[in-house]
């Protein structure tokens, strides 16, 4: 049951970036609202927003030997990805994996468990989302898998999947849909723009959205 | 079930903006220890310190449809409350929301619920507290209501009622109470004005407040 | 059941504030990944690193009364840790208390349950790593006890015990291991060095530390 | 702020039993799917089913004086319905007080808070729908209110309001529209049981309710 | 976004038998120790053991429109399984869907949500596994999907998995793995029932499992 | 860091037994409503009411190997009593380690983690109480200790402290104490006897206790 798939595919590396830069909620609207991992995964600073292949880690609880066996298969442009197999705090990760996963190209880590050394994560600019802060060390003891199929924070993730994160959270698009997601995302952005000015100015999306009529056909009433 | 009050009450100007000046703490405690809002309830940037009158917004799980309702019946210095039917995490407004909340002068949302786009959020200087930040979107299919009573965090809240919220939490001043809580409040920040000097110069609040002989009568020994 | 224990052990100064410089992740280490609270104990800003003798608290829930008794308790260099004795979120502590505990040379607050006047506290660089933030005021009925062993996040704390916290949360050191705990801190630290330079250079912790062949041991496999 | 209000109204005590007998699921649908407490508020033994006037306590954290109040209160077919002032998992409420309140014709207890004695209030036949069981302990320092209105597991309840409880949880119903959410109750039992049948029988609520082309408008495919 | 799948595989109805006889923890165990849901899931009553072929539905949050939908798609012998689309605690499933449901030989339910009715499921012997109880009702506005993969309570499952439910919870068998599961689960009872003997007469599991050498080698010290 | 105390003492077997009669919300209140564990921790059936002296366990999050090991210290009268070195829901224990425990006298186990096979648990007549159901396996790699001092949800308990669990949780006893606890705990249920008969027949607690001056004096008024 353990085991290190060794070649995975990944998108295209522009598509990746043109993803990041759109961001995680459009992202995410650009496929259909799904793919967002849940709300308690949280960035440990504010600012970073990253895209990246994703280098999946099926770990045992309070074990972190497999980020180690993970570091080796990462591509410059991965991003770490770790589900434990039962709910978990632990620190799995700190400065000096960070520093090994950041010579290697790694643009982060997404882990439904714990980090520490949060002031050099921070100040080394290497970004993590996690599930808790917490210093309580982890074993070396029982091998998980690498490249797996994972469930991380309720959401299905293959290795190679394309990872978007940023302040807003984290959100998987699956690799074969990545060009399309991003053409929706550059639909929506556009359309975006011109919805912002017409805000701004004191239109209302009531009008914009021509909502009045299926609001009164709902049973809506002003009084 | 769905209704939208379109005329409400509001406090005065004036007092509204004291009692931002004067900040969550000073008011909770000036109308007697209540009125906060859960601690669950939290800003999404620190340094915001408001205050405004609730527009109030009753929506159901995972629908935002209401917010565009509640715009229309925005004035300049209110802020939007909004209280799912029942518990739910996901991202019910973002930056597009945001510029049009603040064309009309919102002064910022609560939330008992997800909101997005935090970093435009944050450069637009549009400040949010929520029970959550996640990207999940909603839909657009069962009307709710606006300027009702709801209950929101634990708190209920009428339209009207004057919001004060910083980096503490959220407290609710109900309006016809908000002129007497506005003078209870300087009282206690003019109080607590002296108290700091003595407590600074290194005077005890056992001497200050006189509590050695009722911590006696109560059983307390030093050892 | 209520005292005040007057007379407290402390450790050595310089063996406190060498344990402040290392850091909680590394202490926790060093003391056999032992002695972390729990990690919903996290700070109220971010960036502040120190280390104290703790007075200890054990308060009723919403009765912030032996704060006041225990900050006469206090030397230079300590640190408050209160534990309620059952759950609660209650806001015990703002700015007055911290005025006055700053002034008799305390260096922070670590509680389990409520602290308010964030912005007060930070801008006054009075850290606090506390379960919540909440404005909700306390009474001043029931007595509690000072520097008595209290169990606080998890974790059983006795008063003159060395508390370490940091942006990764707070771990405790007993009074009479803190001599022991600061060597083992400094040959970690100093090991750390030399694997942050391999580890930044490209080198395998895979290698570095020689796992190959226990990983094959437990059965993991390459495909 | 402390207060007992001794007079209240109540609703029709004929109209309050046949709600009992509607149930907790099909009352709170009567009403337009309003009313329902928290779900983390749960029966302490399964079985029970009841309705009664609220008498409604609002009472410090850990702190249970008010309930001796509120018993003297209490009419025959009364349910105790308490609120903390903040968040609190203390046992308020034993086999004595039980035996009390019954002594009084007291139906039962509402509690966002803890219950203790579990074994005796269920060979007594007292029911319970609490937040947790706790035997931590409370003080009688701090006064609160009796038949105030309050906000009891994110629903506000005032005294005289209907209150609902059986194994699916607790529904409140507003005193004054007790009658009417009766009377559609009682549609509802009645569609409910046609239905039933048809269902019992192998048909689908597809057809029963004419869904599928709804379905199909909104887009879903068979495939 | 939305479908229906109208044709899925289920494993053998022998297999699925066995592996409900096999219970959740034996399951569990035989197939490595994967595939248990979140331990928040949980029986609405006790003593049910069952398996079933899973019918997998996505729903929106506070949406139950696509369990009819489903229904239709149910064999004798299948569980209903869902997972909502982000987190909800409302009661999706009672009594009507329940009798539908089981007109068509369904054998329980597994939703990461809420359900109510509970005392008429308990008298009709339909088994719930569910995160919550609650009446809070749902609306049928937004269709979701029937037989695609789902995430639920953590665990990946598809549509014609086996799902193996009792007191201790839920675990998902790979539908094409069932019958190799099911045949080391075997070899699992009989080992167990040898030990168990060996266990009751007062043997040591350090002795029957030779675990004493490797503890010491490990470190451990009787003292 | 890994070690067996082989020897502890106990109290007196018969003051042991007469606190399980008593019960542990009596019990809780005799030594000055402290001792009781957190509200988390549930009894897996209902009914059961035990004391027994701890035989306490550190284990690691995730791995069970320390219960084999603590099984072996076992006296008749003992309860087990569990910690994981970190927070952890998987099941620790099941029937073939409760087979094991029961042939050696065991009385129960309290684990502030998961526990499994619940119907064998129930017909067994083992009780437990635990923080979880869950059947994820555990493993067996790292040593941790027996018969150390222990934080279990929340209190610091030592091997041979008397643990004393009914339906409404836990309580411990310090073993030095158990007497002076028993004592006070005979008082309480003497006293508790005739004032249930006075409250059972209408008196009032405001009466029998004297308390309407006090709240009077507190402020309470009467409208």
């Amino acid at each position: 049951m353990a085991i290190v798939r060794q070649k995975i595919e990944r998108a295209d590396p522009a598509v990746i970036d043109a993803l990041a830069r759109a961001g995680v909620a459009t992202v995410h609207e650009a496929q259909g609202r799904t793919g967002c991992l849940a709300a308690h995964i949280r960035p440990i600073y504010s600012g970073a927003q990253v895209a990246g292949s994703a280098v999946t880690i099926s770990a045992p609880p309070g074990d972190n030997w497999m980020i180690h066996v993970a570091i080796e298969q990462l591509q410059a442009g991965d991003i770490l990805v770790l589900a434990p197999t039962s709910p978990c705090d632990n620190g799995y990760f700190g400065d000096l994996l960070a520093t090994s996963a950041q010579a290697r190209g790694c643009r982060g880590l997404v882990i439904d468990a714990g980090v520490r050394d949060i002031r050099d994560l921070t100040s080394m600019g290497f970004p993590v989302w996690s599930r808790a802060i917490s210093v309580q060390g982890t074993v070396k003891e029982t091998p998980g898998s690498v490249n797996v199929p994972i469930v991380c924070a309720g959401q299905a993730i293959d290795a190679g999947d394309v990872i978007v994160a940023d302040d807003d959270g984290v959100v998987v698009v699956k690799r074969d849909e990545a060009k399309a997601v991003l053409q929706n995302a550059q639909v929506r952005l556009d359309a975006e723009e011109a919805k912002r000015k017409r805000l701004a100015a004191g239109e209302l999306g009531l009008d914009i959205y021509d909502m009045r009529g299926r609001l009164a056909d709902k049973g809506l009433k002003y009084v």
